[in-house]
């Protein structure tokens, strides 16, 4: 038998986010304990890829050692190009000018991003099958709409996002819809 | 037969010198092409992964799944929590400001860094062998001791790094040793 895991997390937080996704894929029931004070960083990743190792149910990382190299590095390119640069304690540190510095960054990782995703994409961002990839795109893609980037400039993407946008592990696990959600900004 | 590999890379960047440290370690041969525009970002950790999984030699993730989640976790909180704000792209950005910048994201940073690495280490960051979470510290103590953070503050971080340094794998991999390396920086 094993434990519930308990996730220490924030409901508008993407390093938190991406590890619901992988828990609801994953089907694994967990507890939640909504902190304020957001450590944020890629450790992240190092969950959902001990998850993937202990776990069952669908891989989050492809079998094949070229297809999981891909779903590395988008994730990288993500939560280590991107995420880092537009996080709270950065945002509060530059201050006043938060809202071009997010959106300078962001549509910089989007222009790495958008080609490397229309080689590897297929249904979703590597091939037919939902990997750590699409973990890490969706709550990004929520990120570059709240700093008002114009997510419509990245066809690959948008559409990555649409699709994951109606698969039920991404809804569950969905900001809007966390314990810890001001009543203002449920769903 | 298979082709020896081209880093694209930088003498200076963390991220290419990541990569020459696994590529040394796993006793890879390589030609290296320098380039003076850097990408940053935690791709290199994809790449890392790739060679583990693909060439012979050391391992640099461990077997056991708890401790291949410590490396990553280690090895994320340095490539994604550190490494992307204090690098070149978003140092030019801060402008004047740089120096405090610097030092205030790396000592944060290494803030957490080193009750984690007391519990995990034991001669190297995670137990006794080498693997990616040094391959990622070295790098980033190189780069505190560069926007002169006090590293004997962190006295683990400061223990494993000394230890590191004597090892071949990481001496031939040194920015001050690469092709592209400035003669006033050479060693």
């Amino acid at each position: 038998m094993q434990v519930s895991p308990v996730l220490h997390g924030y409901f508008r937080s993407s390093c938190s986010w991406r590890v619901r996704i992988a828990f609801a894929l994953k089907g694994i029931e967990y507890d939640q304990v909504a902190v304020n004070l957001i450590k944020d960083g890629g450790q992240q990743l190092a969950v959902i890829q001990y998850i993937d190792e202990t776990r069952p149910g669908p891989r989050l990382l492809p079998a094949d050692p070229k297809a999981r190299a891909q779903v590395r590095m988008i994730s990288d390119l993500i939560a280590s190009g991107i995420q880092p640069l537009q996080n709270l304690s950065v945002l509060q540190k530059i201050g006043a000018e938060k809202l071009p510095w997010a959106q300078h960054f962001i549509s910089r990782g989007f222009q790495a991003l958008e080609p490397i995703l229309k080689q590897t994409a297929g249904k979703y961002c590597v091939g037919d099958e939902i990997s750590m990839a699409d973990i890490c795109l969706v709550p990004q893609v929520y990120n570059a709409e709240r700093f008002k980037v114009d997510v419509g400039q990245y066809p690959t993407i948008k559409r990555l996002n649409e699709t994951l946008a109606e698969i039920e592990a991404f809804k569950l696990s969905h900001p809007s819809r966390q314990p810890d959600t001001p009543a203002d900004l449920q769903a």
